[in-house]
């Protein structure tokens, strides 16, 4: 870190960080200007506290040099983190399609939109069956039953499922009825969550907070690594802005910066990002343009008529047009879209994947 | 509800609209201009969703007429709402003061500064047992030990203790060492916790968060007013915004929108509001000035050795003196501090007795 | 407009409103429901002033139907606008891609990038000969002399120029100099700048500013269309958010709402959207996949000697990769990128002819 | 400045810094660490851009220590800056009050106000004679017109008058009738203006942008003091945020910011700063609190009838006591409020007399 002094700091108070920072057992590197006194410190930046320093008396400012997040870091692990569940990839020249409805409403319903989706081409099914609602008295989702129509609808397309998960508590049930677990954006910091879902093992993909920067989104992921589970996806799905004519800005900047700055994956998700399904498409194609592992869109059979999130889903038909429209985006940037990826792997025993699924080519 | 037609609107497509409304048991009101049609749709207006109608043929736009929020509303309980907490009273022309450090660091550490603390005219301790730390490797605060201290300095100086809790699953635990709970910024939409803490009946103050408007921030306080417990507090701690000399920027609007739009106390902290203890002051003085019913502000003995947010705290004595610096201005605008009310509460008076706490003037 | 009066309204000041509506020739439709009164106002909506309205007694909210803009909508022009200066087209299928320094730093550096730029398949040429700089302290541009160079380029090389312009007096003297005038995002509600483009019937590119949303765009845009200068370009730069990893975040979704909301075509700044050249690439590729029908971006030979923004300039090999990248993305959308649309114009066509330019497939 | 080069940076890059920066004329201190080099730069900033360092090969960041204002900066004038314009004295013990209308609407509206403003104990007379005006189609100010009568009115009432000027050419004839220029929010980065502002020498007002910081707004200071011009007025006048109750949201940190970093006076806008009538006593209030120098209140006989921003208007009698119930706040943080000093100007002293102006103790 860097230890800025004020121009006009007395001897003894410069010299007193030095002590401080010398007792920690960093090693320091006093540089003096003509007009102030600059102080490199070596060594543990974490034996040193950069707020305490901070308050000390002439200190106008301690810049760190050290990014905070470690495991999440590219330079910690250089090579791209890819893995597969219930025999999807994640990471890697496939991009991974989610699709679903916001929130699994019955049976019925989703096992609907399931097939739909999966035959218009998606790896994984996403559906809510616990909703974080702004409102009490909003519907806020099936609970259990939800989870029980979402592991029939594996069953039944072989699709692989995420879902959001809120409670810590709750988080080995939901890991029972799941492949992917899913932190929302407002539960971005929640960190009992991460930490619980970090214990589980299990797979999770990570929304950025509506406001979250980078560094604090890589925070979040170093949580539940830090619990040595690896399987983590990063995802981006708008930050609030200005605009009103979106529901959120899509952070398309993200994608690159989080792929240079860490090894994870990292999902976009166009629903939430533009809140307005005639916008949906642009943004899965700046997504799928700029580098992003694969998409999380949100389709519905009659989005006028659903519980929630009805504006920004697309119907099943417009939702395969779009597939097919985003592969020669993805082919021009050296990625693909399977239609049948998941054929590849059926051969191959994938962590968690447990059963063997069958997908019909599209 | 207004829904606002596109101006090409098919006459079928407002139709469509008009039958909806009405199928949902809501009386309809077109409006026929000579640009487009506008429907005013009277009735209960959760009978009909406003993003299901948004998702319609050439609807352009739906507008909520209604705030969402009710049991938080001024116009559901005009009179503020006042109570006692271990004999300091929220609300009222009595301001109250919480004051102590970020963190509970060891008994000793905060007995001292809890006494500090009361001499210097707090009415309320605050510390933190559970810290929510942007690293996984930072000092995650010293626990259920942390709440024994905090009940023991209750026990000495007679100041009711107010502390962050985090985990859903420990709320009940916390309840039996603490007199009111905190829901810090980062979870002010983790509605698991909102529930849990609705549910055990507990006080509590509600952070905005650094980025909610003062409708989300209402619709929080209902998911805890939902559950029947009304002893809530707000608490603006300062938004994410542009600024770069300051760690938030203090929102002193929120204090009489708050007023205008709610019943509930509002409490300001001026310490995370600025995040630099040289402007605490300043923004103190702003919140009393502006109408703020109290004030949460971190006191240490030794900032530069603070385990965190030590930039931003206050030692004992100048906390003492900005206490008086804001008597006049409380007077000023008819409020008063009290600079003794807890000596008169040690004989054990408990919260909720709703009796009028007698105060004596300094 | 829609007015909301207060739950608790007078009836005399529900009548007070529609008089005073009434009064200003508008038919009023008041909509009586068991907790308030709104009232529907049809005709003329300039009549009313909505502030006027809101500061009524007993009105709570004042909401407007009609967008505020007029010539810049879609509804106004509903076929996009497409025009060609200097031989270039802006609109339509054909992509451009404007290229350039920062700024112009001298008149050797100026030839030789823009030679570069041309080879690489640009199609306008950038260069700013008037700098906003943070600083007085720094380089403020080379004024008419960087004027006299980039029109010395634009003979060289057949391409057309694009500059900044910031002092309303200089614009008729820049457009002796330029084929098209920018405006920059400091400058976006530079309304007496606005007004004076708008005189000089000289094609005008406006970029957004840091905070604008798109309504306020827009607006910018009918200042200069309502002086029947028609030739208006939109630009995406990049807003401002809490990420600090990039300079600015590039808000991709402004591409559709801008496409949807109005005729006007609208070019993506990468540069500046990202602030960094790692970034430069993959927020092209989102711009282009979005349905932008342009870009500009920052091309020098030496961008750590750059005298401005050499932290988000290409070299122009890397350009010339960039743009070859862009090709196959651009066909996925239904566009091209023409590569030599330039050498059709050597024979000195000016500005504004109007004709529709023949464009070379590559 | 320290250049941060990346953990695998090469030597050769390494040394190519040293060399270029040495080659600057400045000294070089490399901090050779376990993982990465750190150089500290000493001597003259401006020698060595920062941008073009941080484009140089292995360079992963580049921070400067120092700000870059000077003239503006607390370090180079530790001593407030007070001066007095037309009798009123802005900075030091006085507050200075600014009331008036947001337009000018004719000589019979702006004389009322201007009486009923200086009743109430107004210091200077506010009115836009130039309103920056989001459509083009709205009114756009009387201009010389709305000028001769603020001369009109501060003959006729001895208060000297401030208005906005965007027009770079229009600034010497705006100075022979006012005495102070306004920079609004929309210019604050308009160097053009600032330019010509700088170069008339006459006394200005300049708000902060709705998105800038305080570093920003100061160099935009320094552009008009850097002509020495040094009558320079700061104004917090809100930013934009995401509340949507209030039009902007006023930061009122910026107060006592400013009193730290500069010593420019700084006066408070709570009129834009809430944009709504209900909460300008608040703001106003938490201005004085905080430290603020003065206010401008916009003030209008009927609001509901006002040309512009009514809704944020107070009525004159409402002015008034809000007047009164600032003035033991202003006493609270050793300030005062002056009723009657316009009395001592009506023989018709002239603005920027520069003497030391007496004033009358309410």
């Amino acid at each position: 870190m860097i230890v800025v002094m004020k121009t006009q700091a007395t001897q003894e108070n410069i010299q007193a960080v030095l002590d401080r920072v010398e007792a920690a057992g960093c090693k320091v590197h006093p540089i003096v200007g003509a007009e102030r006194t600059v102080i490199g410190v070596i060594g543990d930046g974490t034996a040193v506290d950069r707020r305490q320093i901070g308050r000390m008396k002439d200190v106008e400012n301690v810049m760190p040099i050290t990014k905070p997040y470690k495991a999440a870091s590219r330079e910690f692990k250089p090579e791209d983190t890819i893995f597969s569940v219930g025999g999807a990839t994640i990471g890697g020249r496939q991009l991974t399609i989610m699709a679903g409805p916001c929130a699994v409403e019955g049976r019925s319903q989703l096992l609907e939109i399931a097939h739909a989706c999966k035959e218009a081409g998606a790896h994984i099914l996403r559906g809510g069956a616990y909703k974080p609602r702004t409102s009490p008295y909003s519907f806020q989702g099936l609970g259990e039953e939800g989870l029980r129509y979402l592991a029939e609808a594996r069953e039944q397309t072989g699709l692989p499922v995420i879902t959001e998960v809120m409670d810590p508590a709750l988080v080995p049930m939901v890991c029972e009825y799941v492949d992917i677990l899913q932190v929302g954006a407002r539960n971005m910091q929640n960190y009992t969550l991460l930490n619980a879902i970090g214990r589980s093992g299990h797979p999770v993909m990570l929304k950025r907070s509506m406001i979250g920067t980078t560094l604090e989104w890589l925070m979040c992921a170093e949580y539940i690594l830090s619990h040595e589970n690896n399987r983590v996806i990063l995802c981006e799905r708008g930050i609030r802005a200005n605009e009103t004519e979106t529901r959120n800005t899509f952070d398309v900047n993200a994608i690159p910066v989080a792929k240079q700055l860490s090894h994870l994956p990292i999902i976009a998700d166009p629903s939430h990002a533009t809140g307005r399904w005639e916008y949906v498409g642009a943004a899965a194609k700046a997504a799928v343009a700029a580098g992003a592992d694969g998409l999380m869109i949100e389709v519905h059979q009659q989005p006028d008529q659903a519980w929630s999130d009805g504006r920004q889903s697309l119907k099943p038909a417009k939702f395969k047009r779009l597939i097919d429209e985003l592969r020669p985006i993805a082919a021009a940037v050296g990625r693909e879209i399977s239609g049948s990826s998941q054929v590849m792997n059926l051969n191959g025993q994938q962590p968690d994947s447990g059963q063997k699924v069958m997908v019909a080519r599209v």
